[in-house]
């Protein structure tokens, strides 16, 4: 290798946290020092550290790092030009340490989706203000570079639609429900027995996680201000295997899609179970896997597939936005300089032309078929098929009635489910799925 | 936006070739001129042009730009930093104009694939020796950023193997002869008739425009020197409907892969057709799609999937790169600075252990098969199934075998089809097409 790149000056790395991720780091940087210092055009060198528990054995050596008990010391630190946050949680220490960071002039690099979802815009501004870089393509899809392909891969498009499946552990549970017919809460156990679902899953079923990844994306994909608030998010545990069943029947399979769309400088952000065409990338995407699409006005759609969450994947995100930062290279963390993201408002979503699946549990009496098609014939919702799919459970007082609708305005939808509001015939809340476009 | 950027010095573009990809990108920055100026923090200005014909309508206004019939001119102009080619052919006026830009310090990106296959390592070297930008992304897989998700996104990894479908004609016919059942020639023959084949198909169809590719994904993926004449390459004229039809029922489909391993510091390089698992991503990459995978040693398997050509995903690419020269972030082209690209020996396949197809064609008579599996037997090759398939043609004299190994050694397949060389059985050469590992 060439003898002024050695003798340039090292990048000085701290590294807040060592659990999975940042000892991923160090294992990374041990395993391909050679190939990465070649493409960084210099050393980069952990030099500081920072753990709750700074004794015990993480089977890597430590021995030439200064330790801190106190991670916001990190940032003090004159022989530290980047810090790497990978201790997490949106508030708290992991963010005071953001913005010390960030107001000491070094570099910030990390995986912290939460916290970049709701002090992204932020950080932004206080990273351009003191010329430091911000990089955090480790909080979106793993070691997937989609922050890098938005940002510079599609940059000379102005992208129309960003969607995908942004949560590999309600992935993981949709496409075991779908091979094994188990329902969610069976598969959800079975995750959590395994150490695929933590213990308390609602970050992950709920859909906030794969939100706070979609707000990420919008932003960088359209310009925009972060907008974690107006994320409209619905998780997965109102999916049965009766609708799975359904699904595939109709030609679909069903997967927790988080879109983000601008039309107009509105813009409409939502993370749902949606039934995707199974002629379609997404409906191929199985496991833990993550997927990100994105449809620009020249490209096309560009489809981003791979691991989304793990030691290895993320340490990859994060020296690769070391290697950037060594070569100098890290443009506004957004796309956008700071000052310039857009203020967008968000879109209302009764303006939206789509198809749905609707399935409604009612009561096994005479009448209901014709009390349900009443409401959708009174809201304008037009049915393109109707299912009765007989007994939902095993005490057989409840039936399962699915239907496709037609294309047509999401407010007649809402408008007839309101409709039915009142009615007795329903024993639950009738559950809605958007149909994904192909 | 800002008053510093829009006061900052343009960036002044000459367009050598007014064909669709040229105009493609004046249509491009016209329509996103806003966006892209505030990703690059400076104006981009087309400033000159050439073209064999200046006088033809374009459909876009060329007024303002100064027009050369010599294209070499543009090299030359004081007002132009950077030279987009758009003319293609791997020497002659492309490599002369690239010669001489980079000769001038200026930057010079390129969607011309063939020029870089055999040219890279050369012109690599002149931009690194006059500290001008060489950039590529179009050159690869039309508008998906695949060259900067190699080259930076998964820059921390040592990548393993790369592989993808990187034709999309090929792609267009394969899946076409799949889903009618119809033969190479006749798909062919109405792909021309529509415009999505060549009048010579011979680039697309013999695998070579797929090599060109392959050779500048393994350089930057391995950082090697690029070695071009190393590409092992057979195209998809031998595959009958019937090998399609026979790889359907035993669960795969036939693409046309190139795929590129490194192994003790020797590279292998090939494309041919293969068989595909239809649990594997690719097998589900129809039409004109490209599609790329990568695996590296933390960040995994990476996907990445669009359109492949077409003047839109091009110019995509291409202002892109713009967008990178504009910043002054334009990495080493092939990741590593040239002079420490790794001069890889080619791997001999003969070491390579893996499963094929292998389809006899052979004459209908007794025998015939136990000369095929005593030739298996002899030269070490272990059968998983075989299946005589019947008439392979009208006049009833020629019947089809194909067969599955077990994974074992390449030398022994190439073994056993050298013992069955002078065979009066067989009517043709046997069709050997490996299966790609899942």
């Amino acid at each position: 290798m060439n003898e002024i790149r050695t003798k340039a000056h090292p990048l000085s790395i701290a590294l807040a946290g060592l659990g999975t991720v940042g000892v991923g780091v160090i294992e990374l940087l041990e395993a391909n020092r050679e190939m990465v210092e070649a493409r960084a055009g210099r050393p980069l060198r952990v030099v500081a550290a920072s753990a709750r528990d700074l004794g015990r054995d993480r089977g890597v050596d430590l021995s030439a790092l200064a330790l801190e008990s106190d991670m916001a010391a990190l940032a003090d630190r004159h022989d530290v030009d980047v810090v790497v946050e990978a201790v997490g949680g949106a508030q708290g220490p992991a963010l005071e340490l953001a913005r010390k960071t960030l107001a000491a002039g070094k570099g910030l690099v990390t995986a912290n989706k939460a916290m970049i979802a709701h002090h992204g815009l932020e950080l932004a501004q206080l990273a351009a203000a003191n010329s430091a870089s911000l990089a955090f393509e480790a909080a979106v899809a793993g070691g997937i570079p989609v922050v890098k392909a938005l940002r510079e891969g599609a940059a000379a498009n102005a992208i129309e639609r960003i969607y995908g499946i942004l949560n590999g552990t309600s992935n993981y549970i949709l496409s075991t429900m779908e091979t094994t017919g188990a329902d969610f809460a069976d598969v959800l156990a079975e995750a959590q027995a395994k150490g695929y679902a933590e213990a308390d899953p609602a970050f992950d079923v709920d859909g906030i996680d794969a939100a706070h990844k979609l707000a990420i994306l919008a932003a960088i994909g359209f310009g925009a201000r972060i907008d974690f608030p107006a994320v409209a998010t619905t998780g997965i545990r109102e999916v049965r295997a009766a609708d799975i069943a359904q699904a595939r029947a109709l030609g679909f399979v069903i997967r927790l899609v988080g879109v983000a769309d601008c039309a107009a400088g509105q813009l409409l952000q939502r993370v749902r179970p949606c039934l995707v065409p199974t002629s379609h990338p997404l409906a191929h995407v199985t496991g833990a896997t993550n997927a990100v699409v994105a449809e620009g006005n020249f490209v096309g759609r560009l489809l981003l597939q791979g691991a989304g969450a793990g030691a290895g994947p993320t340490a990859s995100a994060i020296v690769a936005d070391l290697i950037d930062i060594a070569r100098g290279t890290v443009p506004p963390p957004f796309s956008l300089p700071a000052q310039d993201l857009a203020a967008m408002a968000p879109a209302d979503p009764g303006d939206r032309q789509g198809r749905d699946y609707i399935r409604f549990t009612v009561t096994d009496r005479p009448g209901v078929l014709a009390e349900i098609t009443a409401a959708m014939r009174d809201a304008g919702v037009s049915i393109e098929s109707l299912i009765q799919h007989g007994r939902a459970n095993e005490n057989g007082s409840e039936v399962l009635v699915a239907m496709v609708t037609h294309e047509g305005l999401e407010r007649s939808v809402s408008k007839a489910l309101e409709l039915l509001g009142g009615s007795e015939s329903l024993t639950a809340a009738p559950l809605v799925l958007p149909i994904l476009r192909d």
